[in-house]
This record gives C-alpha cells, sequence and structure tokens, in this order.
C-alpha cells in the first residue's frame, strides 16, 4: 500500500428534502449568496423555486448559463460577478459541468492571478476560496465530494483538470435525478464506472483494500443501472447511483495506489475539440482502450471479469481478460450507449490526429499509450 | 437507503513516517501539549523517543499510565491535569484505550458539567473540546475516526460508549503496530471484524452498497489475518488491516443503514464486570449470538456464508446459514482466540446475571435480544 494523506472536507447531506436541512444548518452565517445554475431547467422543474424559497432571507446574485463542458471565459465571468457583488457563498445548483465551473469561480474570485496561468505554467493551486457548496441534480461526475474542476480552455483547444474549491457541503437528494432526462441519467452513470474502473486499473496488484471496495461499487453500479432501466422511477436504485457516485470520486478507492485516467485524458481531448457528451465518449472509448492494454496486466483483467463481470470460464488468461472487457462492451449496448463515435454524432476523424497530440497522458499505469496509439484508438472508436 | 448526514472531519497521515509529516504540519499553531499513552511500551520500543524528539520544540506534559478498559476515573485525571497545565493540544500515542480515554479527557476539561451526567442523564452531548491527533500503534479499535469512546465507570458498573472530541489528524503508521505483542494484534483485527459484522446485520436488506462495501472490507480482513499469521512481519498486511480497521469504524460502512451492535454492548458489560480483553471477548460472543438470532434475518445470513466464507453448498437457507457461522467459529479457532469465556481466564459465571441486565441493548435488528436471551448467551459463551 502506497503512503497517503487523506481528508473528506465535505459534509454529505443524503436524502430526500436534504437541502432544507443543510441550507438551513449551513448558511447561517452568510448573506450575499450567488445561485449557479445551468441552461434553465432548474426553472422548468421546480428546484429552483425550491431553492430559491429556502433562500428567501439572503440576498442572492444568479449565476446562469453554465454549458456542459464549461469554458474558462465561463469561469471569468462568474468570478467578475462574484467579486462585482462582494459574494460571500457560491451554491451550485446542477450536474458536474455547473459544480466543476463553481469550484473554480470560487478560487479565481480571490486572487489576481489567471488560475489557468498559475496551475499549468507556475504549478501552483489554489488555498483559498469563496466557501461553497453543491446541491446535485445530476449525479456521476462525482465534483461534489472532490476539489477537482474539468474546464474547457476554448482558445488554447484544451479541457483539463484545474484544481479549486472543495464544497463545504454537497446536498444528494435522489428525487432531484428525476429532474434530469433519463439519457443523461444513465451517461452520468457511466462516468461512476468509468471513475472506478479507471482507479482500478492504476496498478497490477490485486488485494489493495481499495481495489475490493472499488470492485463492491463497481458490481453495484452495474445492478443498480439495470433495475434503473426496468424502472426509471425506481428511487433505490438511483439513491445507490448517486451515492455509487459520491464514492467514485471522493478519494477512497485511490488511497493507497497509483491511478491511471487515460480514458478520461483522451475523453477530455475529444470533448475540447467536438464538445460531445462525457459518459458517453467514455463509453466508446473505454473498451476500445482496454483492448489495447490488456495484455501489460492480464492478471488484473482476470479478476475484472471474474470478480466485477462473474465470468468463470476461460481456457487461459488472455480469454478471460477478453471476455471480461467484451462483457463491458455488450453492457453498453445493454443499457442504450453509443460502442463508436458515429452514434454519437461525431462526423468525421478529421481533428483525431490533433486531438491525440494534444493528450496530456500523466499516468498509465499497465502501460502509458503514446500519441500515435492514442490516435489508432481514436480511429478505432469511429 | 436512509437519509444521512455525513461528514469525516479526521485527516489521516498512512505509511511509514507519517508522525514526522503529520506532527510537522499539524502542530504549527500548538505550544503545549499533553502526550497521552499507556503503560510505557512505548518507552521500550522507542515510538516514545520518536514522538519526543518531534515534539523538542514544544511544552510537552505527560499524561500516563491510561490502562486498558480506561475508567472515568482516569479520564478525570487526565482532564484535571489539562485544565492544570492550560494544555492547548492532546496527542494520543496508543491503541484504542488510550486515544478514548483521550478523547472524553479533551470534552471533560472545557467544561464544568460532568460529561458522564451530561450525556447518560441529560442527553446533551458535547461540542467543543480541546483540539487532538491520535498516533495509532494498536489497530483494531478504529477509534482514530470517529467520535466515540469506550469508558468504563467503576462506582456505576457501566462500559459503555461516551461521544466526545473528533482528532484533527490520524497517524496511520503499520510499522509501529510492529511494536504490539502478536497476540493483541490478532484480537484487535477481531474487533475490526466485528464492527462489520455488528454493522452488517443491521438491516435485513442484501443489496445497499454500504453492506457491499462491508463485505470487501471483511474478506480483506479473514484474508490479511491468515496472510500476517504466516508472517507475522508482512507489512503490507498489517497496512491493509491498519486501513481495514480504520474503514470499519469511520462511518462509511454505516451510510443509509442501521447498526446492531449487540455483541460489543454485551461484551462491554462483561468488561465492566471482567476487565476482560475486547477482541477475545467479542470472539466468544459473535458466533453463540448469531446461532440465536440468525433465524430472524436468514436470508442476510446466508448472503454472509456465500459471499463472505464462499460457502457455496447447502441444502436449505437454515443449513447455509448455520455453515455460515460455523466457518466464523472456525477462522476464530484457526486464529488462536477464545471460543469460550474459559479460555479468556473467566473462572465462574456469577457475574453473568448482572451482566446481562445492566446491558443496555440500543439497537437489535434482526432480533433485540432480551434480558434472559443475553444471560442464556453468556452461559453458552462460558
Amino acid at each position: 500500500m502506497k503512503d497517503f494523506v487523506f481528508s473528506y472536507p465535505t459534509k454529505v447531506y443524503f436524502g430526500k428534502g436534504a437541502a432544507g436541512k443543510a441550507l438551513d444548518l449551513e448558511l447561517k452565517n452568510y448573506k450575499k449568496i450567488m445561485l449557479a445554475y445551468g441552461g434553465g431547467s432548474v426553472k422548468k422543474n421546480g428546484i429552483y423555486d425550491e431553492i430559491m424559497e429556502l433562500l428567501k432571507n439572503k440576498d442572492v446574485i444568479e449565476f446562469s448559463g453554465i454549458m456542459s463542458n464549461p469554458t474558462y471565459k465561463k469561469v471569468q465571468e462568474g468570478a467578475g460577478l462574484a467579486r462585482e457583488n462582494s459574494v460571500d457563498f457560491i451554491l451550485a445548483v446542477g450536474g458536474g459541468s455547473v459544480i466543476d465551473c463553481c469550484k473554480v469561480v470560487a478560487a479565481q474570485a480571490v486572487t489576481d492571478e489567471d488560475i489557468w496561468e498559475m496551475e499549468f505554467v507556475n504549478k501552483k493551486f489554489p488555498t483559498e476560496w469563496i466557501p461553497m457548496g453543491a446541491v446535485v441534480t445530476a449525479s456521476g461526475t462525482g465534483s461534489e465530494m472532490n476539489a477537482g474542476a474539468v474546464i474547457t480552455n476554448e482558445d488554447k483547444k484544451i479541457k483539463a483538470g484545474v484544481f479549486a474549491a472543495y464544497a463545504d457541503f454537497a446536498v444528494l437528494d435522489p428525487y432531484y435525478t428525476l429532474s434530469v432526462p433519463f439519457k443523461q441519467v444513465i451517461s452520468g452513470t457511466f462516468d461512476t464506472l468509468s471513475h472506478c474502473m479507471e482507479t482500478y486499473f492504476g496498478t497490477p496488484r490485486e488485494s489493495f483494500i481499495s481495489d475490493e471496495i472499488n470492485e463492491a461499487v463497481m458490481r453495484n453500479v452495474i445492478y443498480n443501472i439495470r433495475q434503473l432501466i426496468k424502472n426509471p422511477e425506481d428511487i433505490e436504485a438511483r439513491s445507490e447511483l448517486m451515492w455509487d457516485s459520491a464514492m467514485a470520486e471522493n478519494g477512497l478507492l485511490k488511497l493507497g495506489k497509483v491511478t491511471d485516467f487515460q480514458a478520461h485524458q483522451i475523453e477530455h481531448q475529444l470533448g475540447a475539440y467536438t464538445d460531445c457528451n462525457h459518459g458517453q465518449g467514455l463509453a466508446v472509448i473505454h473498451p476500445v482502450l482496454y483492448s489495447h492494454i490488456y495484455s501489460e496486466a492480464a492478471g488484473k483483467f482476470v479478476r475484472f471479469a471474474k470478480v466485477v463481470w462473474n465470468i468463470t470460464e476461460g481456457k487461459s488468461e488472455v480469454e478471460l481478460a477478453v471476455k471480461g472487457i467484451n462483457a463491458l462492451t455488450e453492457f453498453i449496448k445493454e443499457i442504450g450507449l453509443p460502442t463508436n463515435f458515429r452514434e454519437m454524432g461525431i462526423t468525421d476523424t478529421k481533428c483525431f490526429r490533433a486531438v491525440a497530440d494534444s493528450c496530456n497522458i500523466t499516468a498509465g499505469c499497465c502501460k502509458k499509450l503514446t500519441k500515435d496509439e492514442i490516435f489508432e484508438i481514436l480511429e478505432e472508436c469511429y
């Protein structure tokens, strides 16, 4: 087990009506609240009204229109708004995009330095921010439980992870997920599964407790996606998936081990060039990527096949490993996610060379992919 | 899934040499440190000298002689010492007994109310305490990650859970566990397994993610106890067990569900009357208690047999459930823990009626035991 330092600064309020309890307790000392949300669906589904009612004794400054794949320009707009209004708390209401955007807004608003420059050029990371909370409507990214944020810098054509604020608290109300289009719910659950797999395949050793917990989370995700597809109103399945999402990215599965995240790093750059849906992009990339790397960590892929997909028969390690990857592909089809880029609406391969060349692969534990291999993978995905 | 609110206030420093890193970072703002430890074994094994070296620029007030099953009298001694010396930080170095004692000392030192009265009569719980940290030498109780403390009130003949301070940080250095007698290491690991089981059998429903993670932890504990018995120097096994211990009691396995803890509640009262070893007492009680309750939650016990003990064959639910309990008994024998009270040095049954009558069973999810049933269980354990 590798050494680690771990803290978990976000308090979780989980369950029906959790927003009321959380906002009542957590916002006592704040007056000027920046309420941040996306394209306005919260206004249609009633969540906006519910939150506004809970904030009725506060000064509310609205920051709206946060897009999927939030841009650095949008971050700067939010930071400006927060500064101009001397906001003392930021409340993000939405999915990963809204929460990610707000985490960087919170940090950008308290410094004159440009955060992008600070992190990517000067390798310094924020230690101060405007306090914030997250009310999760669309789960999957697990953004509410960590300090990472994925932001698209349009000028630089880079979609990358930025370190920023931790939310003081997160509201996880499974009933809020009923407001999200079902297709997006499913693509969000695949993001959860992807976080688990990217963490799992970070190290060849099999017996780490973190990996064994990870296997439990993966099985639970798979089981509950199937339950949810049978009955989209199944609130128990939504509850389990919402907590799985948080567990996959609250840091616990990563303790004492290294992680991979090559599929994410490739998908992020694809997103920078095509603005594609994150969960869908991951669904296409994962099996193809794994077919390129499994032979370097066959033992781990065999365990994945056996323990996660319950595959017991195979003539060789290789056959079992391949069967596990095939089971993943079949599952992706079963739950209605795409298995190639064309199904996602990507109409040509022109950007693939640039996507591959701009990927910043930081880990790659079984096998660190070269730019050419990434290009090959992208072509196969098409 | 039940609603929950969860926070995790203790920062974990895990790995070889973690104490140096932790004390350097965490004690910057403190000057008068109360260094608390047990019977002096830390002086023989070098840990005391190591910690004193790390504290060389601080005023150190020593609070020593904390016993296994720490007493309320010892708590009052520590609180007096902390007050007299205007201690601004308490550093507990030891196992669960030292940490538990310090958690209550930290809370008692800042209030004029008697904590026992406050909690058990007035039903009020501490919200303030002297900040503290825990350097774990003997793991198993998981005390370092939560605010509960088990204290023996000798006057009242009650050993009970008291709510008190959270440690700001915990140092988990697997190498420190090498300083603990091997017998105690093994009995500590059984405490971990007990925490998992007491949490697991809290609810009949089987598919909660918390239960599935729990199963992963239980399997990991069982595997690594066996590894450790093969090779007591196995630092990987010690690392996994040390983190298992924390995971079992940091609250995560309990999220969204109810817990049982009847075995603990019975063992605590046995401890109040006999001062017995906690892990050994649990080892004897668990299988006997389960043979009394399994028929009320056969499905869960069947799953326990299958998923934790890998037992696949049984003619009926009952047979499978019983096989799982028998596997637990066999495991207890295999790892050298007692299977009856006589092996633990309890020489007569005189106190059993008083032990049973004084048990404060708060939960009991599959089946809440009556005083008479507890008495029967104690007699069977003998």
